[in-house]
């Protein structure tokens, strides 16, 4: 009797643990169990095909040879059965079987050796009035964006997104750049709530307004209004008009069927795994956006449903099928997204979230250039590290540019995997030509400013709270140490600011008060580092540097 | 007594390691001893120039925010003294003493307490007839920029480019696109010698030739000729006509100086170093070009000057001058480039060095897209690994293509150095989004190719060895599973290629020689791997799937 394998999902783990399990086992009779129409697609092109980038939806469900990934595709390259349009009412876990309901009629019984849970996600939906107005949208499934591309071909001047998160500014990069006025509407005081500090966060909010993308934070919604169809939306404190509106407010997992069969789920109500995948019953594993992980860092679980870790869930699940006994590592919350060219990423944990678990940490801001700053296509670069203060390892980074910082987040994540501290990341053999990094690349630079202040030798202090003490009265004096013609062209209009080039600072220091708080700024935050070193030589012992300087405080400003 | 700490060479490593110095001690005398009127100018940029990226050459001695680093800049900004045109003719490490001659005249004595070597490399002069004639250069010096530019704003048709290596090919990207005739000549019987395995290196030769670049390999260069200035060069068994020619066949370090003064050297030549980069005298530093450094996966002793690493070295002296106990970890060769929009590069061991080195070795290469396939901006990327068979780590990588394959090479130079082993590159948790790669990243999926070749899932042939092997009589057949449009468009003009998609593989089984060694082939190498895993699951023993597909055996054609 040959093994038999079901699997409840067809997008992304679903597809990949059978494809996997059909090329370690010859022999099994592999079963795709999907309740849509719709196989294997890549729901992260969502957003692509909305901006036009990507011509059909279609093409999202083809493989790089251009084969649509049908029945017809599995059946014949992979050797799996996929039942479409079939959905899995309940599961016998004694007779070891799951009971179907085919959405055309018919109830039918599936046996299983091996069973595999990726059912995926659902988006959450807005309890408030009006929300099932025509013209409110989700972007979890390809027909929601159909839907949404149908009304946008008729025109549509307002159009309000819900939610400040990941899926949300992606919305906005693709609906942006044609003539209507994008609202972002979102409930935390910051956008990319969780996933970035506020400081970091700021800076993207201050990117989408310069594109004339309109932000509010910190209000939620109370309602959709319209004489049937969607015409308003309505916040806390304001009435937004819209002809349409895009709801991401998250996703949940979809845990019913593994629920109702008895199946443990974790704190975070996502189904709860081992390493190898398996579900509190031995012969069901679960993947994909319907299971929790184990995070990295602080190897507590972490709800974070994302494709990359949902196709690793697929491979993993397939060679443990076949009794490989290979494990899933966990993950770090790596998360990156393209915002109107800005490119922003972030991984393992946040100050916010570092402070929440008990960490004492120490972080640096940096700014700089992604290639060597003389090349012409040279664009700029925001990198945050979040270092463990005890151990010395770095345990988050956050990015964002216009320049290539998704590079050097990946070789950040990949140090935070190995537990790597600060001077090693500073020792890194990392690739140097003009064209691809500076001689010290960015991330190098954050490393060495973060082991600068580990060791005392300077004292940062953040762009965020810099830009805050410039809105309070406060007696210090912020020494501007640019160029002269950095800050005649770009000046910064407080009665507290004095300028001195660094090149002048050491002949004119006596012109500087040695009692008084003094934050020495420049464009980037080397030469405010430098001037910062050269006051404390000279006795004064209350200065600051602002990190990252006036790139990372006024960002694209 | 402030501590005298003196400097001798100008570019990367000596203002570094002075910058450096100077903020951890504000009262030292720093000086900065240079035989040359440039300083700290980027060299790595000369290409640039010479391609119009970079408008003058002063534009690579300037800082991001442009000030000029001359010898006011370092006086004023970093209260260094540089002594230009001067150079270090000998030294008393008994007095601790360095004598100067100053190039306009007249001697002078520095006495240091620290002194630190960066004296840098010179360029490897052909010892052939001909080599002092006009229009024949180096690429090391901005003067040597100055001068084929100028030459070049007259007419020049024919350049002839002697050395197929780094600087070779970047000159190739600098000079190409205008109207006149490259030829590279590489004495070695392939491009990139001792950075690639031949099959990546025949991948570049492909690409460069494809846009019209004669590139001459296996040939010594035996002199150049012409009547009062260079009209031709010659190699064993070719005349090339050349109004210029540029000798870039490596360097060597400059340790005269070092040598004379009793300081060890290493195996390499180049001034032996500890972890703390002090030479065999502890009151002498020395970094840069001038220094063989330690592998990181050999432990051995290698050349490898590059300016990321020598200013690395700076910081690191800097800081050991001032007590900190720093070590510089050792490199791992990382090297990477563009030449005619083809991204390359390489790090730790190739195939070839591995072997050399005594590790038995696991290697898999792939191609991919280093972006979702889908992306309209997605680009290729083929990735070579070797790995550590006995420990299964991680020892090598070599990346090419027109897409992003720099940001894997990076992340996977920091695998190498956190010795990852191949499961922990599978499970790590890069940035996924379609803009910038794919759910599976090409560096993860590389991992799993080589994961699946350790498990002995499938055995896989080298491109390379593909090409080869269509070129000999062999009773083998090639088994093409890519869809029939596909071998129509580009089909394989072969007797033994037969075509069946893999779609239909299953069905048509039977019509496969049992007996008969078969390579299976497609465009990447994923489905000829799923190809060779049902033939061996249908008792076929003698299959191969041919690793990166046709587009790693043919690239660009």
């Amino acid at each position: 009797m040959s093994l038999k394998i079901v699997v409840i999902g067809g997008v992304a783990t679903g597809p990949k643990a059978a494809a996997r399990a059909r090329r370690l086992l010859p022999d099994a009779q592999i079963t795709i169990i999907e309740q849509d129409s719709w196989f294997s697609y890549g729901s992260c092109g969502l957003p692509l095909y909305l901006g036009g980038l990507v011509p059909e939806l279609a093409g999202l469900t083809k493989t790089s040879a251009g084969i649509v990934r049908d029945a017809n595709y599995f059946l014949q390259e992979k050797d799996v059965v996929i039942r479409g349009r079939t959905k899995a009412v309940s599961i016998d876990r004694e007779k070891k079987e799951v009971l179907l309901e085919v959405v055309d009629g018919g109830k039918d019984i599936v046996a299983y050796d091996y069973l595999v849970l990726a059912t995926g996600s659902r988006p959450v939906k807005l309890l408030v009035p009006g929300n099932d107005l025509p013209g409110i949208y989700n972007m979890h499934h390809p027909e929601d964006a159909a839907k949404l591309q149908k009304q946008m071909r008729q025109k549509i001047e307002d159009i309000v997104i819900v939610g400040g998160g990941l899926i949300g500014l992606e919305l906005v990069d693709a609906l942006h750049g044609r003539k209507r006025n994008i609202t972002v509407v979102e409930k935390e005081k910051q956008l990319l709530s969780g996933l970035f500090d506020p400081e970091m966060a700021s800076l993207v909010k201050r990117h989408l307004e310069r594109h004339k993308v309109k932000v509010i934070c910190g209000q939620s919604l109370t309602g959709f209004s319209g004489h049937e169809k969607l015409e308003q939306v309505l916040t806390e404190k304001c009435t937004l008009p819209a002809e349409a509106a895009v709801v991401a407010v998250g996703v949940r997992p979809m845990v019913d069927l593994a629920e109702d069969a008895g199946l443990y789920l974790g704190p975070t109500g996502a189904i709860a795994v081992d390493s190898q995948l398996r579900t509190s019953d031995t012969s069901i594993f679960a993947g994909g956006d319907c299971i929790e992980n184990t995070h990295i860092v602080t190897g507590k679980p972490t709800y974070v449903p994302l494709a990359s870790t949902a196709n690793k869930h697929g491979r993993v699940i397939g060679s443990n099928i076949a009794g490989m006994g290979e494990t899933f590592p966990g993950v770090l919350g790596t998360t990156v997204l393209k915002a109107l060219d800005l490119n922003i990423g972030r991984a393992g944990l946040t100050e916010t979230e570092a402070l929440k678990e008990g960490y004492e940490v120490v972080t640096a801001l940096i700014s700089g250039h992604d290639t060597a700053h003389y090349y012409p296509l040279s664009a700029d670069a925001i990198i945050k590290l979040v270092v463990n203060k005890e151990e010395g390892t770095l345990i988050g980074a956050q990015v964002l540019g216009t320049g290539e910082v998704i590079k050097r987040l990946d070789v950040l994540a990949a140090a935070i995997t190995f537990k790597a501290n600060v001077e090693q990341i500073s020792g890194l053999d990392l690739g140097y030509a003009p064209a691809f990094a500076s001689p010290i690349d960015t991330a190098i630079h954050a490393a060495n400013v973060l082991s600068n202040k580990l060791n005392g030798l300077a004292v940062g202090m953040s762009p965020g709270e810099f830009a805050d003490k410039l809105l309070s009265f406060g007696d210090y004096m912020v020494l501007d140490v640019r160029q002269e013609e950095e800050t005649t062209d770009t000046p910064v209009d407080d009665q507290r600011v004095k300028t001195i080039p660094l090149g002048q600072l050491r002949t004119r220091i006596d012109e500087l008060p040695a009692d008084r708080e003094i934050l020495t700024l420049c464009q980037l935050g080397t030469r405010s580092y430098e001037a910062a070193v050269i006051l404390q030589a000279h006795g004064f012992n209350k200065v600051k540097f602002v990190e990252g300087g006036l790139l990372a405080v006024n960002y694209g400003g």
